[in-house]
């Protein structure tokens, strides 16, 4: 327990989404601060992925929401960005697959940025660390690696999970082929104005005032913006 | 009758949603699952599409959204994704058309993907068999090329459906222009985050919370990710 | 009066988007169909543009949604498709420009697809009768160019109308920097799912089903499209 | 005071969004304009923005939406587009930033036009001036460069103000990486639609008119626009 007492709150919501998509139990035990994120009801809440199994291991993506919070000023404002969660979990045998043994990984805003203006002979690297900042950082690295595969035929999306107290490094390779990149790069472009909260500030109340306005268009409009 | 029992419940929406776009009977009899699918009311609900007349036969496209169930546990996943069903049907005549002949093709979003990244000399091609895992599988295969026209203007869609039963094969041919291609690209790149459900997820109650937080920008805010 | 009788319904949105425009008369008189589609209230409607100024004329652009009708049937269907309305109008002095001498070229769904895949070498060309189908049939034609200007630095968009009765040809030429056309082709992109109706299928009611769905993963998901 | 009074409503647009965003007093004083603009309630506004601190400076984008006024004929239209606002501000120590520093330069809809059609080798210049049209126009002159960076790796974004009063020159100079570029464009081209005000036109109430439609698809329809 104490391995895990400096678990970011991003590594809750990882285990909080676990709980959301499967009913059985992970096994992972967490903190306090994890355990208080999960008390927040998920009944109502709507659950999509985009889900690609392959011979060796399956991939899911799906968006988590950013979170808001009220200053004292009244206002809210981002207080944690949104991201979008890969979820990668090992074949055992012919189209059978090992939730038990799923790892996350994360992407910040600008991890999709990256990911969707991948060019077709490009790769991209990432490195997290889930106990960033805590006594446990370093114990755990993870870095993925989207690098394209023969031909420009579409990618290999490589997970490594190195665990420095169990001596363990863990590797899910999953293939995607060039229309699934296409579906995760439309998808993570919709979603990134998302997970950064700026549809939240374009979609608030819309007022209009009423004072009454010019009717015809003039060249002065384009010079006062 | 029996022959048709182990229609898809994909198969159903198609004939559902055939239903719900021209009034008069489809030649198809169907499964009792099918039945029940019909049930559904469809009044109230919008229905726009996008259609292609051209010399040999009509194409048209439309979305049609995911369906998400509650689980146990109270939140509520997608069951089963949205699609982007595409109709060929043939000309009978200067500019008449045979919509009793119509033949439909539902696009996973996998398959949304390859057509909205297909290069100007990209060609895709897609398999389906409207019977699979029942009794009558592979007694009907559909497939759907589609690829390019002389000089880059544009594509050509053709479907072709085999049947066994009845020994015929129908083919039917739409060529689409550029400007035609741009608008289903553009089209279907909107909707394949909401024939995913992405859209659904973000959509959901956005809470704030009142807790106070920093007014001030902090590096930090980018590590803590 | 006899020779706009025929009027299409399009040029009477145009008309009436006029008047919603600005508040003094035009001079057209227009057919008693166009006047029941001015009777539609424009109270509250919002009204917002994308305007530019040049040497020799303005331009302005903005999206007109599509129109449902209700069928027998109980649910709704898109009647008549929304487009995205150009106006040109010329300049009569230094920043002065003759509102009362405008122009208008409503682009269908697949000319704005036309438009937003154009190449910065790439260049397109429509033509319209606002009487087509009508007694007037051909005596007034519309045309539009969109050319890209020398260096690939934008685009000109040229309107040329000829009329058979009064023996005129206008024309009015506007100069559409790179900067210009990229807020044209990205705003296009926007509105093209929207003026050709799919927000509104899209964004329908979404049911949620109360049959508890299967919480893991499995690859039979993805063959059951 | 004098020499702001005639500060543009966009300053003063600049200031209100300071205040939101922290709550320690500028060392701004403004004009009446500016005042009134700000009496405004924050209560309940969401803000949420996307920064990039870098050795020397920090960057911060986030949109503000559009204003409408109502006409005398009871329809509302944009009065004053919204804009892609950024902020700079320097670094005064190893991740440590001034905050009170900070630099606004408010992107027009052309000008973020620009910014998303930047190719890798493209650079882009834009001019304002925070009092134009007021007798202080030209004392204060702001230029924001945006340049591709050594061998496509990404962009460098220079902000340069100069006061003839006060006789300086402040220059802020940010690094955007490729992936943080990526971002900007996409987040950008998702918002120029709605700073445009054209989601308003778009999302207004969409009514069905109650006269039945035709069922089947019909090649007169095309040519109905």
């Amino acid at each position: 327990m104490q391995r895990l007492s400096g678990f970011s709150v991003s590594r809750a919501r990882d285990v909080k989404n676990a709980l959301l998509f499967n009913s059985f139990h992970t096994q992972h035990t967490f903190s306090t601060a994890a355990a208080e994120s999960t008390q927040e009801s998920s009944v109502g809440r709507k659950f999509a992925s985009y889900t690609i199994f392959k011979g060796k291991a399956a991939l899911q993506a799906y968006p988590i929401l950013p979170k808001f919070c009220t200053t004292s000023s009244g206002f809210s404002r981002m207080e944690k960005n949104g991201v979008v969660m890969l979820v990668f979990w090992p074949a055992i045998g012919t189209r059978k697959y090992d939730w038990e043994k799923k790892q996350y990984f994360a992407l910040s805003p600008t991890e999709v940025g990256s990911l969707v203006s991948l060019g077709p002979s490009d790769s991209c690297e990432f490195f997290h660390d889930p106990s960033m900042k805590s006594s446990a950082e370093g114990q755990i690295k993870k870095s993925l690696t989207i690098a394209p595969a023969n031909g420009q035929s579409g990618y290999y999306a490589n997970l490594s999970v190195m665990n420095n107290l169990t001596k363990t490094n863990e590797r899910l390779t999953v293939a995607i082929t060039k229309a699934e990149f296409s579906v995760l790069r439309t998808a993570c472009s919709y979603v990134l104005p998302h997970i950064m909260g700026w549809d939240q500030v374009i979609g608030q109340e819309k007022q209009t005032q009423p004072k009454p306005g010019v009717d015809r268009p003039h060249p002065e409009f384009e010079w006062s913006r």
